[in-house]
């Protein structure tokens, strides 16, 4: 079996870009293959930290936490839209012209959004990616948001639209392809670390 | 499009099994909606938590790190067998025996093994995975291995055959699905935990 994936997740260490004020990822060795037989490590870092997805309890009191989200929605065929060359705000007008050569193409329910880390959804943005009935909205910045925004997160966590934030997608251009989001399961956490991949050459079976 | 997914990974808690002398997970709230505008909480647990890889350089001084094992071979065509009414060790004749009547099935790659977390690979058993060319083993056991043996990791890890540990086997029956098991990229790291899927009404295109 053939299967050319690209990796599209940030990786996680020490020195890595982390949110203002999230706690620093630490990777310390535990036990050692000299004294123990096997290397363990401890590692600790923040819920939002590298590739991740926000669960609606981030920002909703009674919001569902992430061992409780659904991966349907995070599995499938997703649009990957550049607007790395975009003015700071992705709208809703900017979204419907950039997908118009892509609207042939059945059962994309993904939209990526490649910004160079420097763009954001408004509140226009957000209700075109509701209307479109998209399951997950993926960004390679920091937030969804304009910093220190919670805007676009209430608008699309509140229509059940997964989030996924720090994706890597500077090895990937503009085009359709098969997606899939697996953050671990962390009991009642309101987000988690991923790792997310693109598949070139197979989608999932329809 | 309509997906069926199985979610064969374990939740991280506090309050998880977990392999004698690793770290206790840890989830702490240092953010919240009332004070902060958002819920951000602080994660931490060993490298071999829960549903996890292990990385070759768990137990090879010059083995890759869990950010260098390659997804492919984590993807593919698996093959269920359930060993849980099994003695304690899975033997090479007792994989031949109980994979006899997938055989027709092409392009397995992966093979799990259920155990109901009581049985483990012998020597014969590592060889044979070895001898046919699977690209992963998973089990629902904490180890591959007879606690506090490493011979069938050697055996493994040794010939580039990742190794999925604490899967969370009991929804699933035997027989064939799709497979998919996304590990943290955890820097440098020898092992990282992970979520583990299954696909029952679609498998990647061949």
């Amino acid at each position: 079996m053939h299967k050319k994936i690209i990796d599209i997740s940030v990786g996680i260490s020490p020195d890595m870009l982390i949110y203002p004020g999230d706690p620093k990822p630490q990777v310390e060795t535990i036990f050692s293959i000299e004294k123990d037989g096997a290397k363990v490590s401890c590692i600790s870092f923040g819920s939002h930290t590298g590739t991740h997805i926000d669960a609606p309890s981030h920002i909703f009191k009674d919001g569902i936490t992430v061992d409780q989200v659904q991966l349907n929605g995070l599995v499938g065929k997703a649009l990957l839209l550049d607007f790395s060359t975009n003015g700071e705000l992705i709208t809703g007008s900017n979204l419907k012209v950039a997908s118009r050569r892509f609207e042939h193409i059945p059962d994309i329910t993904i939209i990526l959004l490649k910004t160079g880390n420097f763009a954001y959804l408004d509140k226009s943005g957000a209700h075109w990616i509701t209307r479109n009935g998209f399951t997950t909205v993926g960004v390679d910045s920091m937030s969804v948001d304009v910093p220190s925004e919670m805007m676009v997160h209430e608008q699309l966590l509140g229509n059940g639209i997964n989030i996924v934030e720090c994706l890597d997608l500077h090895e990937a251009n503009e085009g359709v392809y098969g997606f899939m989001c697996l953050p671990l399961k962390i009991i009642d956490c309101d987000g988690a670390p991923a790792r997310a991949v693109l598949f070139l050459d197979c989608f999932f079976q329809e």
